[in-house]
């Protein structure tokens, strides 16, 4: 497979009709999963493969600013969940009556069950790519950063990994946790993982928190329209 | 196709083969174009496809605070390239000697040459997802539209369509020409077209600007490893 990818990476043609259909499915098919999680071992092969694709993002300047803690130690993952469950306590006090029942019956993270765990960093002084395309808008080292993880995400979901991205966290508590230097920005802490089963709509469709816009009511033509 | 790809939303198993390696090769292949637009019409079909992968990607809370502004107006256009020109020689200033030759060799956008242009905002207030995940890091709305981005380009090269990605821009200005409301953020502006050809590698590095880094010295083992 690792051959197969080197090959593909010198390709520059047309895709097949199949080919173009799995990159469609990555998209529709990809859930972020919470639930569903099996307990086997992630094998290291697989790993490589959706972490060298995440390595192959864009990014500004070809900066890469990422980097990735690959966490299967139980005891990490333990402290991971309980500053998830502190966080989310205080969350959700920002909710009331029906919209905090719901949110209390919501499972929000996989971080035991799922057996790998991997937190992506942005590195903002890193000096690859000379500050190219940075000077503008500092932010652009955080978008390079993202779209790495939604390309480990796809990558993923092509391979049958279910994952699941945490944001209800205490960043700073987790920098120490994990001893991430002060300096750099945690970006995602994704749970990752084999799964019973992909479901076929968004948990939080499915369980009624919200509705799907439609792509007619994002899109404008040549300038912005309406309020 | 557009049937197929409703079909395929319903589908959850695994991925063949050859969706699999159409998975890698849009992730491997996808580049970031400034060159080689061809001046081609873009059919609202397949744009409707790739901003449709966009509208699916994921967003915290399910609050898709995204939207897509479309530009094929010349006269837009002319204005966002006089607007990249000023920031582009604005940032040309950072860099002397060969880097600042090497900067000037560089071909950094292709506004006008590109037919379709989509500008991408994030709306940080927008009511949908009821705050869900956004109280930790208010950073995970950019995220979301981030995703976004990253659907729009892998399912643009599985199309065979090019992108590139233009962040030297005066965005407050970029808002103006525009007339996005000042609340918003502007995330990405991307160029859009057909192409005679994908390049092999980054023009980045095959014009010798940065080297790409290692997998293995962006990856720590449960803990963050290193300086």
């Amino acid at each position: 497979m690792k051959a197969a990818m080197k090959q593909a990476g010198r390709q520059t043609g047309a895709f097949s009709e199949e080919e173009r259909r799995g990159v469609y499915r990555a998209i529709y098919e990809r859930r972020d999963v919470r639930s569903h999680f099996l307990p086997d071992e992630v094998s290291d092969d697989v790993l490589n493969r959706i972490m060298d694709a995440a390595h192959h993002a864009p990014s500004v300047g070809f900066m890469q600013p990422w980097d990735f803690i690959l966490i299967r130690e139980a005891s990490v993952r333990r402290a991971v969940h309980c500053n998830f469950e502190s966080a989310s306590r205080r969350a959700a006090q920002s909710y009331q009556g029906e919209q905090r029942a719901l949110y209390d019956s919501l499972k929000l993270a996989g971080i035991l069950e799922a057996p790998v765990n991997i937190c992506v960093t942005c590195d903002h002084y890193r000096a690859k790519g000379s500050g190219l395309g940075r000077q503008t808008d500092p932010a652009v080292a955080l978008y390079s950063t993202v779209c790495a993880v939604q390309n480990l995400w796809l990558a993923a979901r092509a391979e049958s990994l279910g994952v699941g991205w945490v944001s209800i966290l205490d960043m700073d508590e987790l920098k120490t946790i994990l001893g991430i230097p002060p300096a750099l920005s945690i970006v995602a802490y994704l749970c990752i993982g084999n799964v019973s089963e992909f479901n076929s709509q968004p948990d939080l469709e499915a369980k009624g928190w919200e509705t799907r816009s439609t792509l007619e009511s994002v899109t404008h033509l040549d300038r912005w329209q309406g309020a």
